[in-house]
Parts: structure tokens; sequence; C-alpha cells
């Protein structure tokens, strides 16, 4: 076994503490990975709390934007060599069976696939721990690699806040003659902004923010609409191709941003709220309209995506922390007050 | 002037009672047709009484389902001459300049098409008149022709639920493999069942009511599922490319319905409800699925469809009534009873 040393919450809603466990010994197609790097995702938060009602399993590492170095691999690897730079985001294993899996799309895998920390591993021998810790154990299949030009901790928050909004963007056609709106400008959205300029659209940022302008500008984006101004949506109805929406608060008007969409336009939710969303189907009719959602991306899509970072320099903007920072840095993000990513220093652990 | 008979609500909520008014004589490119029949959609029942808040204007004489014979028509029409059967559904004119009229998709013109009745006239003359009437003057480019085939009274109810449910079967890509649901077996849900088995689709009947599966198959279906058994739902997940929805109310639970859908499925609702749906977004984002809406069908696309109920001998189920019943078959629709359009013989006015 491997001893590692981990942050975990050991009981819902507690403060994180230092903990130290075991990971298994790499099987034959096991990576053995360094943790350099860990992304704060506000679905850790969610997790820790157990606010989805998932029955959160307890002590829980938390952490699925993990950037490091392998120290081993396992007999029979091919993909990965001792020293390659590499990542792990959102899942670390899926059936591999199903009609989902069978077309490289383990991130919907019907039976469901394993998440970094949480989930029950395949075989029954324990629950998932994830990348608040000093090392992990992955099979290869689950392992991207991550693009010599990127700084492993920059690259950290693109395995998760990357991903969620490369996917939409890409399967949503994303490119130049398109217009893009991005609601909500914080961890995937300011993610959003880069790639959907990245990808040659125009981009809005939709934010009830008012002083997120001059970011949003800076992020390269072409416009800022501050949605808090009723007429905002009046002004720019039928202007969007998509909408890439980011806030998971059930206290939005859907209408009003449904009415920016064009004839056929789509509006994606990355996150979800939780609670119902009151919603009225008439501006969906009236324009043909879609209101879609789209959870994280394939690992096929995930190196894409890292491979398309590499290219075009992006990198989210983040705050580096200690590990002694973590339930601070948690207070920061339910305020709001991180631009726009945290990511945890592994190597101080 | 010509001098019209009709049948009209002369205030919100109240019974309809005989009306004679005046049409406008036809103008260069307008088509005099003699209204044979016109069918009852439920809508006309929300109109009369104003249920969705749009302030209707009154007398209001209801009817969109319009199917009759050309008496004359004007200097310059080219598309139409006398005794032609003809048909006027939804729209009879529309602004004929936005993005959308340009590209033939009159049904979601921008400044708002102009309504069969209820609607302000585009030169501002008045406000137009129904079908429940025995004569119609409409532009030539809102009249479509009715095949040889189809008699008058069952080609009637095309004109609307025909279309509503044939341009979002169309839109999106029914035919043979694809696995399609109908939510409702009423006035729309029977025709789409008749329309996406024409497609080549395989077609299953989604009803409350468990006393219609004889019905569902009789139509065409292939399944009906019974949905107040809520194992229904857990059986048939991940079924469906795509479901029409044509029930109209907010009482549903989506979630389980959007659980039916496959990845990348959508669900389309073609009513609206009186008010919000409550929705969680979790189910659309677990499986990248859709929630669209659509809105009746362009003239172009009614023409094709027209053209495809002729081809494949496609007619509603009807019950044709007097204009003096009209009022007893409001309270029947009111209560479903009805299988499954109502038609009013306007020859008997």
């Amino acid at each position: 076994m491997i001893q590692t040393k981990g942050i975990a919450a050991l009981k819902a809603k507690e403060a994180l503490v230092p903990y130290s466990f075991e990971r298994r010994d790499p099987k034959e197609h096991d990576v053995v990975i360094d943790i350099k790097y860990s992304g704060i995702c506000h679905s850790d938060i969610h997790m820790t709390r157990d606010e989805w009602g998932f029955g959160s399993p307890f002590p829980m590492v938390p952490g699925h934007e993990i950037a490091g170095v392998v120290r081993t691999v396992g007999s029979k690897v091919t993909k990965y060599k001792v020293g390659d730079r590499v990542g792990v985001g959102c899942m670390v294993d899926s059936c591999r069976e199903c009609a989902h899996c069978k077309e490289e799309m383990e991130q919907y895998c019907i039976p469901g696939n394993t998440l970094t920390y949480g989930s029950l591993e395949r075989d029954g021998s324990g629950i998932t721990q994830g990348g608040y810790s000093d090392v992990i154990v992955v099979n290869e299949d689950f392992v991207l690699r991550i693009p010599d030009n990127l700084s492993l901790e920059t690259a950290a928050p693109l395995l998760c806040a990357g991903i969620t909004t490369y996917s939409p963007l890409n399967h949503w056609k994303t490119g130049p003659g398109k217009k893009v709106a991005v609601m909500g400008l914080g961890g995937l959205g300011h993610m959003a902004v880069k790639l959907a300029k990245a990808m040659g659209a125009e981009v809005t940022v939709l934010s009830q923010t008012a002083n997120k302008k001059e970011d949003a500008i800076k992020l390269g984006a072409d416009r800022f609409l501050h949605t808090k101004l009723k007429e905002v949506f009046k002004e720019n109805a039928l202007s969007f191709d998509l909408i890439i929406n980011t806030v998971s608060s059930a206290d939005l008007n859907m209408a009003d941003y449904f009415g920016l969409l064009k004839l056929d336009g789509t509006l994606v939710s990355v996150g979800a709220p939780d609670k119902p969303l009151s919603l009225h189907p008439f501006p969906l009719l009236m324009m043909r309209r879609n209101f879609a959602g789209s959870a994280i991306g394939s690992i096929k899509e995930t190196q894409e995506m890292l491979d398309f970072c590499g290219k075009h320099n992006i990198t989210p903007e983040i705050e580096l922390i200690e590990p002694s920072q973590v339930n601070e840095a948690y207070a920061r993000v339910l305020k709001s007050d991180v631009r726009y990513r945290f990511v945890i220093d592994m190597g101080k652990i």
C-alpha cells in the first residue's frame, strides 16, 4: 500500500483537517502520480457538505482538478512513463461496456462512472479519494497528458472547469460567426470566455455584478451586459446562438435569458442548482429554442481540450494557496471572493 | 364589403353566439374562400376565455383550422383559381421583411405574424376574424392547397394540429431507426402518432389514461406506456430520441419524462401551460438532454405536410358537428371527451 497525506472532511459540513490514508499498490494498468497541484471546485464544497443529497461517504478527500508527475507505472502501462506531466479530472473509471462507454463518452456511462472521490471502486475495494493529497493511483485510461508549455498549477483547473465549458462549446459548434454568451464570471465562466474566444466566437459576458466588466474585457470578452438592468434583455433579444449558464442558482428568471437566444439557439446549464427552476416554456416555443444540460466531457475530449489550451496558451487565472488555507478558501468561494480559481500547492502538505 | 355569417364570443368567457360581420373586399393578391369546415382547437377555448393574458379583442370569431373552396380571386392572384380546394391555418400574414420571414419561417416572424383571428391587420384596418364563419379573405401567400384525395372535413385539422406536430417531427429528423414518444393522445397527440409512424419511426404513446391503449395501437403506435405507473419511467429510461409533449399541463414531473430520453435526446413542448413548470436541470445535465419548444410551422412546411398527408393518406379522426353545437363541443373538449377533433360543418351556418 502507498502511504498518502491528504486533507479530508471527516464528517459532512465539518472543517477539513489533515488526514493520512493508504492508496492501493499499482495494478498492471495503473499510473502512480505525485500530485503537485489540486484545484478547488465549487462542487468540492457541495460534496463535503453533502448538499446534493447523494449521501456522501466520509472521511472524504475532495479534489478532481489534479496535476502532477508520474512516480511509477504498472507493468502493462503503455500510455505513460515515469516523469510524465499528467492530470486527472472528475472520473477515474467507468463500466467500459455500455453503449456510451463504447462510443468514448464515459462521462455519460449508463451505470455511472467512478468519480475521482466519493465513489465506490468498481471492484468494491473501497471509496475513491481525491486530489487534496500527495499521491494518487489511477488507471492509465483515465489519465491525461498536460502539454509542455502549460504550467502544472494553471493546468490543474482545466481538468474540471476547462472541460466542463469546452465540451458544450465544442458540442454546440462554437466557432467564427457564432455569438456566444456566458452567464456568470467565476471559475467556469472565465474559462468559457477564454475558450469561446479562442474558438473564434464573438463572446459576451452576462453578469449581475457590474464591476466584473473590466475583468470580462481583459479576459477577452467582446461585450459585457449587466443583467441587473432589465432593459438589457429587451435590447439584446434574439442575439445569441449559444448561452453557457455557469450560474448554479434557481433564482434566475430563465425566460429573460431564453429571450436572448436566436431562433434555434441553445442555453446550456453546466451546473445544477439545489432546487428546481421555475420555467415557463413559452419563450422556448416562440423561437424553437432549446434548454440543455452538459456534464464535464469525455476522456478523449479532455485530452483534445488540453491540447487546444496548449496550442492557444490558454490557462485559468488562479490564486495559489497552501494546504492549511483550504477552509479559508472555501469560505471565500462561497462569497464569490476568488478571481478565478484557488489551486492548492500540494507539495507543501 | 363581404357580408359574413359567423359564431363569436362577444366577451371573454361568454358562450359563443351567431354573429354577422363584414370582410374586406379582395385586394389584388387576396383569395376569397367559401369556408366549408372549421376545426376546434383547444387554443380557441383559451383565446375566447382570454386565458393567456394577451388581452384578446372581442367580439372574437375563433377558428384557425379552415378548409374550403375558392369563391373569387384578386386581380393579381397567380397561385389559386376559382374552385380550388384550399386551407388556412394559424396565420394570415407576417412582416415579410425580418430575417425569419426572408428565410420562409413566418411562424417565427420577429415583429410577430398576423394570427388568423384576434390580431390587428398589418395595415391597421381592423382585427382579424377566424374560421367559425362562412367566408374568409386571405392573401394568397398564406393560403394552402389541399390534396385531391383528402376530404375537406378531415383536412381542416391538419392546418393546426397537423402542422404543429409535423414541424417538430420533421425538424428533429424523425425517420426509420428513430424512437419517438408522444405525450398525450388528444387532437395533437393522435396526429403526432400517425405522422411519426408514416415517417418510419417506432412510435410509443405515453398517457395517463390506461384505456387509451387500444386507440393508440389502432392509430398506429407500436407501444403504449401508462404513465400513472411509476415503474414505467425506470423500465424505459434512455429509450427515446424524441418526445413530443402535447400535454399543456404544468403538473407533470418533467424529470420523469427527461429520464426517458436517450443521450442527446430532445423533449419538445408544442403547447404552453398557463403557469410555469417546476423543472430540475439535473436529468438534462446527466445525459446532455434538450428541452425545446416548437410553434406551428412555416407556410412552406405546412404545404409539405399537406402533401405528405395526401401521399400517405393521413387524416385526423374527427367528430363532425353543426355550428349550433359549438358551446357543447367546447365543454366536451375541456373534459377531454373528444376522439379526436371536433370539426364544424360551416355549410350549415
